[in-house]
């Protein structure tokens, strides 16, 4: 059998998505996408390359490890097409893995789950050196409100009400498997974390609204179930800023994924 | 004795210098001082406010607390105009203390000394997430390099060969209390903290210009006691990004300043 002219490759990107119209190429914007395959393109001698995302980010988003897949000529080490990808992309991406993987590798159709985090700062006095990546939100804070408001969240449920409704999908049924608030010692902010086979457009901005609304008082703990139940957009709080959200990771190994304790250590 | 028309302030800010001509007021730049005397004249119904600053810093140089003072009228009480100031000043600047002080309160006369830091990220891949408050080294590094050649310049020098040609400063003589690198684990950063009664026109960075020059094996450590001797700005290694560059603290109490170990404590 002859070898692949091509190799195909996962790569895991992070990015600073403060000046980024999103991952998702768009004419005319400044997208990750469209930076990263704009390398490619360099690295392979004007060639365009097309990069296969494991899902989007929003504009302002930010990531730590987003994974997509792409073929590239076999002619290029990997070594020098990994260096070259940090040389060529802005210093708002990094490329931190590649890796060659299977021909039929699909970064978006072989993910099983993803875990996202977003980053609250308490503080009465905003922060300057965080105002692009933590949400300053300087109003009286119960966390074990927000914990118990989150626990309703965790299982199997049809997320109508957390989900924009300029979605494109039909099916709203996903599973949280994991979704915690606790406090970083170190910045002092609330981190929230979710770990989910899947998240619909806008959900995780549009629970932390919620959540925010319940912890600070002006919603009652118990509106959470009833959000839930009504499977209405209007039913739940406003969608937040994206400031504070991070893809923190894309889950390929299901095992792992449900029991999302040990993900932390797998890393 | 009638009590005076206006209040003297000392008032405490941060602000993160990246997208800053500097602290000092200039035409048709953005600065920190030009940002402020703004909030302060919207605040005094469209009458000028002058703010006196305990010292400059560069383009790109950031600040966690850098200290001025200016006179207000007393009609507007402490609480709201600490308010209005954090309302009125963008996101990225911060006040967060203001004190009534003696008229005769000069934040730069009275200043006894400083402490600024340095961060330097000296891992292989940037993080895209701290471009513009880290300086990324990505060189094999020796701290113990770094810390002796840091120790030549603890005490009382004429540190010409770590200043500026453009400065106006005659008197080139300063005296550092401490001089240090430690590894923040939580970022695994260096952090190099400098505490002294006063630093000249670029002499931290030049100073980080060197060290990383010893610390990589570039320069040997006995160099620094010939570039101190030789009392030459060429001596000396290059002028360093002001990128990873902190106004930490601005000293008042004499006594504080000269037992640094303590100053953390009594922040």
């Amino acid at each position: 059998m002859e070898k692949a002219e091509t190799i195909r490759y996962k790569a895991t990107i992070a990015y600073d998505g403060t000046n980024f119209s999103g991952f998702q190429i768009q004419p005319n914007e400044r997208t990750v996408q469209g930076e990263v395959e704009k390398a490619l393109k360099t690295i392979n001698k004007d060639k365009f390359i097309r990069i296969h995302p494991s899902g989007r980010t929003d504009s302002g988003v930010h990531a730590r490890a987003m994974v997509f897949h792409f073929d590239f000529p076999r002619s290029i080490p990997k070594e020098g097409l990994f260096r070259a990808i940090n040389v060529l992309t802005p210093a708002d991406i990094s490329l931190y893995h590649l890796e060659e993987v299977a021909q039929d590798f699909h970064a978006r159709y072989h993910a099983v789950g993803k875990t996202y985090t977003y980053r609250v700062d308490n503080q009465k006095i905003r922060n300057p050196f965080t105002r692009n990546h933590v949400l300053h939100h300087p109003y009286s804070m119960d966390i074990e409100r927000a914990q118990l408001a989150l626990d309703v969240l965790v299982g199997t449920h049809d997320f109508t009400s957390f989900c924009s409704t300029k979605t494109d999908k039909e099916d709203k049924v996903r599973t949280i498997y994991k979704a915690t608030v606790e406090r970083d010692e170190t910045t002092q902010e609330w981190v929230f974390t979710f770990v989910g086979n899947g998240f619909l457009y806008n959900m995780i901005r549009i629970i932390i609204g919620t959540v925010l609304a319940i912890a600070d008082g002006r919603r009652e703990i118990a509106i959470m179930a009833e959000i839930l139940e009504a499977k209405k957009r209007g039913a739940a709080g406003p969608t937040i800023s994206p400031k504070g959200l991070y893809l923190e990771e894309v889950h390929y190994d299901r095992e792992k994924l449900k029991t999302p304790e040990k993900i932390r250590d797998n890393r």
